[in-house]
C-alpha cells in the first residue's frame, strides 16, 4: 500500500503570489563552452564577437562574451518553475536590459519580486507581474526584466478582486554608462559587414533572406538546455489532448532564430542593449521555417563617441519569405497568420570612425 | 578484383568468452564541458550539484562533478563493442556502484572480466556474465558493475554445456566509507527542494508530474556521444527488417529520463550511491513520452551523521502519466505494456541538520 | 512607408569574381570543447586519438588534436557565404591537405584566391575555381584546398567568354616533412585495432559493417555548428518548391559518417593526410542510413620510419549494406543510385614497429 507523497512541486497559482514577495529561483547555472557550441548549432549564429576570441579581444573583452540571447535563455529558464509553470499565457515583457557581459565559467542565478497582481473577472485566473533580476557569481546584474503572465487560480470560488497593475516604460531607459569596452576599431573582414551607425536610416527595412527550419529535436534540446521546464514545449503526449495537438516551440527559440537571421544586414550590431517589448503573435511548431525582416524605428545618439544605438522592430515569419509580406498586420489591425513575433529592441552598433 | 579484408571486427560470440578472461575495452574517453552541456540538453536535468560550480563548492567539491548517469553512459559505452555487440538481449545488471566522483578533464576507461558462462539448451546462444570496472586517469575506480547478456553462438553444432552462473547480491553493499565531502550545509534555494532524509518514509510514492518526449535525434545523438555502438539504436535501415520496424532507444536514455523526472520530489537526493537491479520491461521508441514515479523502498542509516540513504524503486512509463497507474505489474505478475523500466537503486540524501 | 534596404548580402555571382582576386572570409572561429563533443554526438566517431587526452599525449601531442574532418568543416564553412551561396553545384575539390594540427582554443579563419574562371556556353552560369587556405591564430596553415563550383550569372545577356581553367594534381603531393610527432608506440588496447601499415595490401576491400541513420536535426545541427549557411541544407520551406522537396544533407556530413564507419578495420589510421578528390554522386536526405566500404588503392612509403601512408577509396552508400554491392558504378560507368560518395584520400598509419 503506497501513500501518495505531498512533496511534489506543482508550481505556484494566482493565490500563491503577494505584492512585494521575493522569490529566489533554484538552480544557479555555470555556463560552459558546451552551451556556446550548442547555441551555434541551434541557430547557426554568425556574429563574429561570439564566434572568435580574437575578435572579442580586439573589442577589448578578455574573451568571447556570451551571446546576449543565450544568456537570457539560460537565466530566464530558472524562473519558469516558480512563475509560469501554471501559466495560461505569457502576456508580455518590458524594460529588459543586459547590464553586464557574461562569460563561459560564470554562474548565473535569478530572483523575482512580485510587482503587480490583477484578478480576472471570471474568477478563474489572474495576471501576475514580476520584476526579475539575473546576477553572476559576483552579484553583478546580467539581466533585468519585467514580465506578466496569466496563471490559474487554485480555488475559483474565492475572490480577492486585487487590481494592482504597474506601469511600464514603452522602451527600456538608455543609460549614460554602458558596460562595453571603448571600441577603437572594428574588423569588417571578421564581422562580414561594412555598415555602421551612420549608414542606417529610420524607416529602412531589411528583408533578411535566410530562412531556417526548426525540428522537434532542435527546439526541445535547446529548451531543455535552458532548464526551462514549461510542459507545453516537451510533452507531446499531454499536448495531443490540447487543440495544438503537438508541442509548442518556446518563444525564446523564435527570438533567437530571428536575431540570427538579422545578421545579414546588421553584421556590426553585435550587442543587444535592451528588449523594449515583444508579442508572440502566433504559435510556432516543429517543421516551421523561420524568416525575419527588420525595420529601423529610431536612431539614438549616445554620449559615447564610438557607438550609437538603433531601435529595431524585427518581425519573425513562419513559412513565408520576408520579401513576400508588406505589413505584419492586416487591415483589421490583427497580425497575419504567418507572423509569429513582433519584437521591439535596441542594439548597439559602432560608428564609422571605428572602421578598421 | 578486390579481396575482402579479414580485418573487420564483428564483436565476440559466446565461444569467444572464457571464465576469468580479462578484456580491456578500447577508447579511453576524456570528458569535456561539451558532454555536460549535451547531457542537460538531452534530459533537462535540474539537479543543482551538476548545474552550478558554486553549489558544488558549497558541498566541498573542487567544481561540478559529473552527473553519475552521464559518467555511467560514457564509461559503459566502451564495453558494448566487446561484450554486447552480438547480444540477443541485455538480461540484467547488479551491484553497480559509483566509487569516486568524475570531473570534466578526467579520462575514463573500462575493462571487464568474464565471471560466468551458461550455454543455452537450444545450442544457439549462451549467457555471458561480466564484472566491469571503469577507472579514471589515476586508476581510481569510478564505476563498478556486473551484468549479463545473451549472445549468439558462432557454431550451433558444437556444445560446451558450460553452466557457471555467479551469485549476485540483491542490493549493492553499502560501505562505511563514502567518497563524498562532509556536508555542512545544503542551500535549498539552489536545490529547489526542502525535504531531507528524515522527511521520507518507507512506502511513500512520488508521482513525478513531468513527462518528456524523446525524438530520434535526441536518443541517437546521446547514444553516439556515449560511443555505444550497438546497431539497434542507430541503424534504421537494418531495423526495418525486424519486428520493431524502427530504431530501439538505448535503455540508458530511459534511465536518465526517469532520473531527471525524479528531481521533482527528490531535489536533495543528488547522488546515486548504487544501482541494485533493473529491468527494461518494454521497448521505447522515438516519439514516446517518458514519465516516472518513485517508491521509497528502504531508509538506510549510515555511520556518517550528515547523510542517509534511500533505496528507491523508480518506474518509468511511456505515454502514461504517473498518476494514472497504480501498479507496474498486472494481476498476472507481468509488467503492464506502458511500463518501460523498473529500477531499484540507492541515493544519498543529506539529513535535516544540514539545512541552511 | 518603409524603404527596402540595400545592405543585404546576397553572395557573389559569376561576374563578381576575377582571376587573382583574394577574398577574406568573415567569421574567424574559436574552437571549443563543445564542438568536439557535438562532433562525437553527430558521428559516434571512435578514433582514440580524438577521444582521449592520454592517448594523444602518448602520441606526443599536448592534448587531443581536433578530428581532421571537424576542423575541415569548421574552417570550410566560412567560405560558403562568399564562394558557393549562389552555387548551382559544388563540382569538385582537389589537393586538400591538413598541414598542422588544430586544438581546442585555437581560432581558425579562411581566405580564398580565385585561380580560374570559365563561363558556360549557355551564358547563364560559370565555373569558379578557388584556392582556399585556413590558418590558426598564429597564421599557421591548417587547411589547404582547391575547389570549383558552378555559380549563376547576374546578367545572362553579357558574355565574357573567359576560359581559364587551372590544372590540378590527381593526388595531393606528399611532403617529406609531416607535422606529426614521432610515434614511438601505439597502444592498441586504446585504439581497438591491431593492424598496421605492413598489414594492408593494395586491392584489399574493407566492408565496414556499421550503418548510421541521419535525421533532420542531426545534419542541420551539424551544418549550423559549422556556420555553413548554404540554404539548401536548412530551409525546408524553400526546398518544398524544388524537385528535391526536402532539405539536402551537406556533403561534409556524408564524408564524416563514411570516415566514422571506416574506423572498423582502420582503427590505427587516425590521421587524414590529404583528400585527393571526391564525388558526391547522389543526394542524401534525412532518414537515410549511411554505410561505407574502403578499398586500399596504394601503399606509400615515407622517409620517416615510424609511419606509412595508405591511399584509400571510401565509397559511402545510402540504405545499402557494404557487403551487398560489388562495384560503385554500373556497366554504363555511372554511379549506382545508392552510392552517395566516392572519396579518394590518403591516411597516415603507424608501422608495426610502433606496436606497443
Amino acid at each position: 500500500m503506497s501513500k501518495i507523497s505531498n512533496k511534489i512541486n506543482f508550481g505556484n497559482y494566482f493565490e500563491d503570489f503577494k505584492i512585494g514577495q521575493k522569490i529566489i529561483h533554484p538552480l544557479p547555472r555555470t555556463i560552459s563552452e558546451g552551451d556556446v557550441s550548442l547555441y551555434i548549432a541551434f541557430t547557426g549564429s554568425r556574429f563574429s564577437l561570439h564566434s572568435s576570441d580574437i575578435v572579442a579581444k580586439e573589442f577589448g573583452y578578455k574573451k568571447r562574451p556570451l551571446d546576449d540571447l543565450l544568456m537570457f535563455h539560460l537565466t530566464f529558464g530558472k524562473s519558469v518553475q516558480d512563475i509560469s509553470l501554471n501559466a495560461i499565457a505569457n502576456l508580455g515583457y518590458a524594460e529588459i536590459s543586459f547590464p553586464n557581459p557574461v562569460y563561459v565559467g560564470d554562474t548565473v542565478s535569478m530572483s523575482s519580486t512580485v510587482i503587480g497582481l490583477k484578478e480576472n473577472s471570471n474568477g478563474k485566473s489572474g495576471v501576475v507581474y514580476v520584476h526579475s533580476i539575473g546576477v553572476n557569481q559576483n552579484n553583478e546584474e546580467v539581466l533585468n526584466l519585467k514580465r506578466w503572465v496569466m496563471v490559474h487560480k487554485k480555488d475559483h470560488s474565492t475572490r480577492s478582486d486585487i487590481n494592482e497593475v504597474p506601469n511600464f516604460d514603452k522602451t527600456t531607459k538608455i543609460l549614460d554608462e554602458i558596460n562595453l569596452p571603448k571600441i577603437s576599431s572594428v574588423n569588417t573582414d571578421a564581422s562580414g559587414g561594412k555598415y555602421f551607425f551612420e549608414d542606417y536610416e529610420v524607416g529602412e527595412r531589411l528583408n533578411h533572406p535566410e530562412g531556417i527550419t526548426v525540428d522537434d529535436s532542435d527546439h526541445t534540446l535547446a529548451t531543455k538546455l535552458y532548464q526551462n521546464n514549461a510542459k507545453v514545449h516537451f510533452n507531446d503526449h499531454m499536448m495531443q489532448s490540447t487543440p495544438m495537438k503537438q508541442r509548442l516551440m518556446y518563444g525564446g527559440v523564435v527570438i533567437s532564430m530571428a536575431r540570427t537571421a538579422s545578421y545579414n544586414g546588421l553584421q556590426n550590431a553585435q550587442w543587444i542593449y535592451s528588449i523594449n517589448s515583444g508579442t508572440h503573435s502566433n504559435p510556432t511548431y516543429a517543421g516551421d521555417t523561420i524568416y525575419a525582416y527588420t525595420e529601423i524605428l529610431e536612431k539614438i545618439d549616445h554620449k559615447r563617441e564610438d557607438i550609437g544605438l538603433l531601435r529595431l522592430r524585427t518581425i519573425a515569419l513562419k513559412n513565408l519569405s520576408s520579401n513576400e509580406i508588406e505589413d505584419a498586420k492586416g487591415e483589421d489591425g490583427k497580425y497575419l497568420p504567418n507572423v509569429v513575433l513582433d519584437l521591439d529592441y535596441t542594439v548597439i552598433i559602432p560608428k564609422k570612425s571605428t572602421k578598421k
